[in-house]
Order: structure tokens, then sequence, then C-alpha cells
């Protein structure tokens, strides 16, 4: 450890106990791993604040001895953004104490939340309150909100309610020297000065530490309805969105877009999950429409509009689903993919997105692609097509060789993501950048953006001392 | 003039002819003037660059030189936000010819325009792809998309759409020193980094000129309804609000409370302009369910709804606009407040936000504040209620001592101001800041926000050329 590290641990020591300073190897050892297992590092410890004001004091010291801090919440990071480096200098700062909901307005559609709540916990209180939360990831049990903000998160509701950013009205934040930005206000429109809120949103703790925040909740949907529908090309789903999105309206909250390969590897791993449609079509999709509108039959008008666009070709068999049971089945599918590709072996991953009018050109070149670059893998791209993004990954086929397929993880990631780039779409729609990505940041994005990146790091982070090599270089 | 402003005009009158570079006094007057007549300023000349790179040049010469450069769009700012000092230094950057749509892509909900485009016309390009630019304001014939976005502009669609920051994709920036900073990107999702972007909406120009933008487009509403309606009181429209929202679901698009005394302006000064409704409640509403929905009947859920309201005792009379004439005679009452108020004389206007559920409070507190205050004048507090934005104006009385009215002015805005902010609100919700409440901003911001601000600033403008003295101070 550098000495500077050590006088800040010393300084930590004194003024937290044993209980909120974690300095026990055995309990640090699951807190330095990522939920993926890609990732290790060694933290010199790690604090489990209950209060802003220990976040600010603890940052305080650390900023005074140039100490670096790992922000962490539910660690279920895609790219390594919350696990320390390998130094053990690093102090791990664990959000997960934090989590109390500070104030729930109904009438004002407003919750104030801790950054330790777990999304769930916030979606059940919104839930209560007669509200939505409509942030939605698979991981809701195990996330928790600070993640969530400084990742941007996305989600299955992103087509209708936004990002994480678009649900947030203002934050508190503990800046790297632990003054303590204060902006929980509940407005809907502020317009005095610059929107610096939006900057810790999607920073990955690189600028500071989101500590609490306040968010926007929306009417509790009274008519949900879900389907699942075969249908014959990624080009006959974007034919199918345009039309739900236009003759749907608002309604339409989800539409999610699954490989036959992923309900196979769903057959074959979890065998408790079937699809309710046979799997004679290359591609299914998940589509909902939601309201909150008093009298919506929104079982009726999906009916509608998928029976107008089987007439008009745009779809095979489609089933709806009958109850909420069905509903969650349904959903259970979508949501158990990652497992079913987890228990399928390894698999190489990419986050991307693209134009939702290009993504059927493509989805083309990118299995063309895959197939002349990893003849050991199979193409399992699913995910939010609504909005243009695909986690478009390969898992190694049957029988295949494990080490070849792991060897081409660089090539294949280059390919995937020059395709990407040529196709105006990101590398990065959703999971961040964290540590995985810094090199594909620093070789897409604009010279002139990574220099404004540095120089708002330099202004808010001049020790940077805040989550380093994170996002961008060191 | 300095020498350095000197010699950057020196270099600017080589660089461009006598169209784009404009000197004569009598064509720059009326750039140095804002439209209330409240601010005069003295420009060294007006540039009216055709592309970005002119805008690039011009910045580059002026960033050199150290000239200042004041960028102006429609000249619309109620905070004479795009008026020169009285110098003679700054160069006014007049963005009204680039005024290109260039790429209106109806299938992926996007509309790529230039910063001098006037907001009708971008929503008139929309209106022809069958899609919807939702910005809506009254100056919409008059102001311009670059004027919009570095506003943040509000208007009568937030309450569904949000704000003009919520409308933008991405951004082309010409920076302080002329490099072009370029992320027009048509994603939904792209968690790459910082959110550069929002510094500049909302920014006033003073970290950049943005130069286009790529906008968000929607479905075009296919049903339309508009209502008109007595209230008892701001309570009852506080409940009415919760009640439409939460049984109208998403189909709420604007709820514009107006007081009996504005619409009495109006009988008196635009008296082709009349109510559908006689003038014996002390407060009315304009609000409006919109939906793309197929087969969706707003007018029948409109009514359905006021009823529904009607029996619980939450409004006096109400009427539905029968046909779309009638619906834009509604509107025209509401947009023609500002008028109305302009004929009948001087008014001291607060554009102030509170969270909704205590502008009932909040209304009766602020008019005992006019009372005692301003025994001259009239509070005529109208505007956007369902996001809590009232243009909280107060107008001279007939007869009363004009001088003396305005005389009070500075006391006025201090007590409304104060009381804003003891009720947790914006003393600027939608207007921005611009020169006129420069002061404002510093009494009310946190010290550590305004500090942050400040590094910003410094940050992407070290020379300070960019529109100084707006928003912060010098």
């Amino acid at each position: 450890m550098t000495p500077a590290a050590s006088a800040a641990l010393a300084e930590l020591t004194q003024h937290f106990d044993t209980t909120t300073l974690v300095r026990d190897p055995w309990r640090l050892a699951p807190l330095e791993i990522d939920h993926r297992e890609r990732y290790r590092g060694r933290a010199a410890a790690a604090l489990f604040p209950r209060s802003t004001a220990q976040v600010s004091a603890a940052l305080e010291i650390c900023h005074r001895h140039a100490m670096p801090v790992v922000p962490q919440g539910g660690n279920t990071s895609y790219c390594g953004a919350a696990t320390p480096d390998a130094s053990g200098d690093q102090l791990l700062l664990c959000l997960a104490r934090m989590n109390r909901i500070r104030e729930l307005r109904p009438i004002d559609d407003i919750m104030v939340a801790e950054a330790g709540c777990l999304l769930a916990e916030l979606q059940q209180a919104a839930t209560a309150a007669d509200r939505l939360f409509p942030l939605q990831l698979g991981s809701a049990g195990s996330c928790q909100l600070g993640g969530n903000l400084s990742t941007n998160a996305g989600g299955t509701n992103v087509l209708r309610y936004g990002m994480a950013r678009d649900l947030v009205l203002g934050l508190e934040v503990v800046l790297a020297d632990g003054r303590v930005l204060e902006t929980l206000g509940s407005l809907r429109k502020d317009n005095t000065g610059y929107d610096i809120k939006s900057l810790f949103l999607g920073a990955e703790g690189t600028l500071g530490v989101i500590t609490a925040a306040s968010l926007r909740l929306f009417p509790q949907p009274r008519s949900v309805a879900t389907a699942f529908v075969a249908l014959g090309s990624v080009q006959q789903a974007i034919e199918l969105l345009a039309e739900l999105r236009s003759a749907g309206g608002e309604e339409l909250t989800s539409f999610e877009l699954m490989p036959r390969a992923a309900l196979q590897l769903l057959n074959r791993h979890l065998p408790d999950r079937q699809p309710p449609l046979p799997l004679d079509a290359p591609w299914f999709l998940l589509c909902e429409l939601a309201t909150a509108r008093r009298g919506a039959d929104t079982h009726h008008t999906l009916e509608d509009l998928l029976s107008a666009a089987s007439e008009r070709g745009l779809l095979g068999n489609a089933v709806i689903a009958q109850n909420e049971r069905e509903r969650q089945a349904l959903w259970q599918l979508r949501e158990s993919i990652p497992e079913a590709q987890r228990r399928a072996g390894p698999s190489l991953k990419h986050d991307v997105s693209v134009p939702v009018a290009v993504l059927p050109e493509f989805v083309t070149r990118g299995t063309a692609l895959v197939e002349q670059t990893v003849s050991e893998g199979q193409l399992i791209a699913y995910g939010h097509a609504g909005d243009g993004n695909l986690h478009f990954n390969v898992s190694l086929r049957d029988g295949a060789d494990a080490a070849a397929f792991s060897a081409r993880e660089q090539t294949l990631r280059r390919a995937v993501h020059d395709l990407v780039h040529e196709f105006g779409g990101s590398f990065s729609a959703e999971h961040g950048i964290g540590q995985s990505k810094v090199e594909e940041l620093e070789r897409y994005a604009p010279a002139l953006e990574l220099e404004l990146m540095r120089r708002i790091k330099l202004a808010l982070d001049p020790q940077g001392i805040m989550n380093p090599g994170k996002v961008l270089k060191r």
C-alpha cells in the first residue's frame, strides 16, 4: 500500500467503527470481483456509510490523502465499473446501507430515495402509493439506485419512459473533496443555470458519488396487455414496431426481440420455462401495451393491432397473455435469456445500438460477420429492439473448442464495434464504459468529445481520486 | 472599441462579405434591443453565417482576439439573453440563415435541423411527415430552434413531452475556440461517457453555439380534445389535475390555468377574442387530451372525466371544443394573454414554479403579498399549472400611478422570489437567466452549484468570450 493510502486508511479507521469500515479479507473478497467474474481487484478496505454525512467525511479524508475511491452499488455492472484495481490502495465505498426512501409524494409524482435502495424496493414503494417507477431491469432485485443512475440504466421500459437520466428531477452528490451538492428539488421546470446534475448521471462514479435522488413517478397502469409473437425477419419486426407505435399511440411500453436460438437455449438449460409457441420462426417478439387511462382495454387494442398486422402479413403466430400469471411467464422467458446463456457456457457479449431503421441490415451483416469470425460460436442477438438496442452476444456452440472461441474475443469485438460504428451506432447502448470499454471509447469517440470529458473530469475531480481508470484512461 | 475588438473586426471584415457581416447601424439597431424593449446595447457588428464552417471560422477569429460573441436567434428572450452590452465590442452572431432541415426520418422518429429554423417551420415539417414535434410556444412563428434549445424552452406541452432538453438526441456545437463538436446521432440509447450535450442545453450561449440538433419526433395525435373549464379555486384545479392525470393516463398534454382578471383584460383589449363561458368564476382552465391511438375518442373521454369531476364538485361550467376552429379559439384566448397584458400597460413579470401540491397555498400567499407591496397593481398569475409553473405577473391598475408602480419592481421581485424560494420553487421556471436574473441566481443557487457552474464555464470557455455577463457574473 502506498504511504498516502496507509495514512488515509489510518484516519478512516479512527473515524469509523469496524462495522462501518471493513478490512477483513474474507468479507472484502466478494466485493472485489464482479458478478460475471471477469474482473478481480484488491481493495484497501470497504466503507459502508449510513448517511450522506459519513460519505462526506470519508471523501474529505480520501481527498486530503489522494486515496482513490471506487463507489459500489449492487455490484451488477457488466463492465467492471465497480471493481477496484489490483493495487490494494483503493477504498470501496458501498452504498448498500443508505437505503431509505426519504419521501414519497404521490400528488407531486415524486419520490426521494437514497442510493443504496434496491430497484425492486423502489418499484414496490411506488406501486403501494398507486404510482409507477418505470425503470425495469432483470437485476431489479439486486441492483441499487445509485448504480442505476451512475450508469444511466436502460431496460425494458425505455421505449415509453426513457433512460434512468430521464427519470431524475434532482440529485444529492458528494463531490471528490467531500462537499455535498444538494439539488433534490421536486420541480418539473427549473431553468436556473447549467444542467450540472446530468453530468453525474452516467459518469459511473468518476465525478462524485450520488447519495440520493428525487425521482419522477407516473400513474400506475390500470390495463396492461402482453403478447408473444412469431416473426419471419427483423424487417417484419421493424414494420410491426412502426405500426404499433403509430396506431398504439403512447401505450407501447416494451418491444423485445429474441431469436429462435435464444429460446432453444432456454429449452435446453431452463426446461421449466417454455415458450407458448412452437419454435418454427426465426424471431420472436415480446411486446406490451400499458395505460393508466380509466376504462382502457389494452388487451382488446393489442388484439386488434396484431390481427390487422397479421392481415398485412407482418407476423406469424401470436398469443396474448390472458392473465397476470401468463404475463409473468412471458416476461420470465425474456429475462431468463442471460441465465440460459450463462448455463450454456462462455459467451462473448456486446451491448450495441443502431438507428431502428437499419436494424435489419445490421443484423444481416452482423450475422455474417460472426459466422466468418467465430466458427465456434452461435449468435444470440436479443433485446430492446424498439430502441435499436441489441445484446449482440455469441455463445459457444455445443462441442466446439472453448479455448479457440475465447481467443477470438478481441477480434470479434473489434469487428462488431467497427460494424456498429459504420451504422452510426453505439458500442455501449446501456451498460456503460466501466473498465472494459475504456479502449473502445478512446477509439470511437470524437477526439474533441474526449477532450471535453477530460476537462470536465479535471474541473470536478482535480485530484483524480474518483473511480480512476473507469470511463476515461488514467 | 478596444484594440482587440478592432483587430478581430478587421479580420472578420476580410473573411466575410458585407451581406454576411453587417455593420450598418440602421440594420444593427433592431438586433441590439430585446422584444420587450427592456435591454439595449451596441454591437461591433452582426454576423449572419450560412454554415457551421462560417460559425467556426468566426469564432476562431474572435477567440484569438478575445472578442466577445453574443449568439442571437429569434430575439424573443424574456431575460435579455441575446442582447449585447453597451460596450460596442461584442459580435452579434445571428443564426437566422442557418435554417435548413438537414434530415427528417419518420421511421426513426428523428429530425436534424439547424439552429436558425423557426419553431413553427419545424412543427409543420413534422406534421407533413405525419409526426409531431411537440415543443409549443406562443412565439413559435418567430423564435428559433437554437434559442429554444439554448434556453431549454418549456411551453404548453411540457406536461406530456418535457422541456426542450428532453427532445434532443444530439447536437452540433461550435465551441468558443471555433472547434466543432458533432454528436448529431439518432440513437435512443448511447451510454458512452459523460452527457456533454446537456451542458449546452440551457446554457444560453455561454458555453458554445448550438448550430444544429437531432430532435425526437412523436406520432401525430389522431384525436385531440380541448376543454375550457370554470373553477372555484386553485385547490380545485390541483384536484382536477390529479384526477385527469390518473384517469386520463398519458393523454393529458396541457393544463393551463388563467385567472378571471386575465380574461377581463382580453375582454377589454382584444374584444374579438371572447371566452365561451361567463366570467363568473375566479379561475379558468384550458386542458387538452391528445393521442395517436387508432380509434381513440378523446372528446368522449374528456366529457366523461369532466362530468365525473363535476359530480364530485371539482368544477363549474365547462365547454369542450366541437371542432378545430373552436379549439383554435380556445388556444388563442390562452396565447393572447401576454398581448392583452402588453396593451393594458406596464407589468412586472415573474416566471416561477413550485411543486404542484403547494400551488394553492403559494397563490394565496402571493396574492396577499402583491396586494401589500403594489397597491397600484393587479395580479395576473397564469400559465402551465400542470407543471407548477405560473407567469406571476402584475399589471398596472386602471388610473393608478405608473411611476409609483414601476418603482416597486425590485421590492416586489425580491418578495415574490423569496416566497418562491420558501416553497422550494424556482425563480426561473422556463425563461432562463439571461442578464435580468444573474443577481437572482447568485442569491438563490447554492454556493457550491455556482462554483461548479463557474468551473465548467472555465473548462469550456477559458477566455470567457461566449455571451459574457449572461447566466454567470463576469
